[in-house]
């Protein structure tokens, strides 16, 4: 990466971090601390398990289950985008997540009687993105997609 | 329980059998027994792990994981509730489980972007219908609203 290439991603990083799901991403992990031993942690560090490079990825098996830390993982993110949605439209939206020990499977996050995101999840094991930008673009692209739906069908989310 | 009452349980659950719940149950059950080794059963014992009575409810134990075979009944169960909906209104219900290791979790069924169906499941370890009519009828409601909601939300549920 040249020195430009990477001032720009550090700068992407840094937008990633005030985006509003990767804010409720962090709220979400920091209310995990009980005993505020991250206090002084920064939002990046905290982030830092998303974050899973091409060759990192590679390196994941995807043989046997998915591990209990990975589960939590795509559970926090599906929560954070459900918090988001929130913060948006001022409507619950509770995730259900079914992942099989193959580590495939389904997440729908509902709110009312409406389906807002239907996701299909593939090799749950090397559950991840590239970068803090692609993790903030990904929670963001799924908010947005809810919060359309919502205004589409306003009566079936508040049924 | 006296004659006349014993003959109208068995009215009863006769009728049971005739439901269009009931008999998606049962397709769903013998559509696994791949080698024909039920063929000979009624459809009646096919159905006689769903039957729990109260003493047998209070004996069974809710420490520990719900056994592997309860929970392949609760989506069995569910699954019939999915296929008598396409039945009925020829759209694909697909239902979604979460079941917790203590037994506590949520069931979903969504037609297109409509929950028609949503649940909360407790004391997963004890579930069973004390009759083979209280099994009919609990999927037969079910049912009812699932159809109620599609005709309440058309676009939603073909979206």
């Amino acid at each position: 990466m040249s020195a430009s290439a990477a001032s720009t991603a550090v700068n992407k990083d840094g937008t990633a971090l005030t985006t509003l799901f990767v804010k409720c991403l962090v709220r979400i992990i920091r209310a995990q601390d009980s005993y505020g031993s991250w206090d002084r942690k920064l939002d990046a560090e905290l982030l830092a398990n998303f974050i899973v490079t091409k060759d990192q990825r590679r390196a994941i098996p995807i043989i046997g289950n998915p591990n209990p830390d990975v589960r939590r993982r795509i559970a926090i993110f599906y929560s954070a985008v459900g918090l988001a949605i929130r913060e948006r439209s001022g409507l619950m939206a509770s995730p259900m997540i079914e992942i099989s020990d193959e580590g495939f499977g389904c997440v729908h996050l509902t709110v009312g009687r409406l389906v807002v995101v239907s996701k299909i999840i593939r090799d749950a094991h090397r559950f991840g993105f590239e970068t803090l930008w692609r993790l903030a673009t990904a929670g963001s692209i799924l908010v947005d997609d809810a919060i359309a739906a919502i205004e589409a069908y306003p009566e079936v989310a508040r049924a």
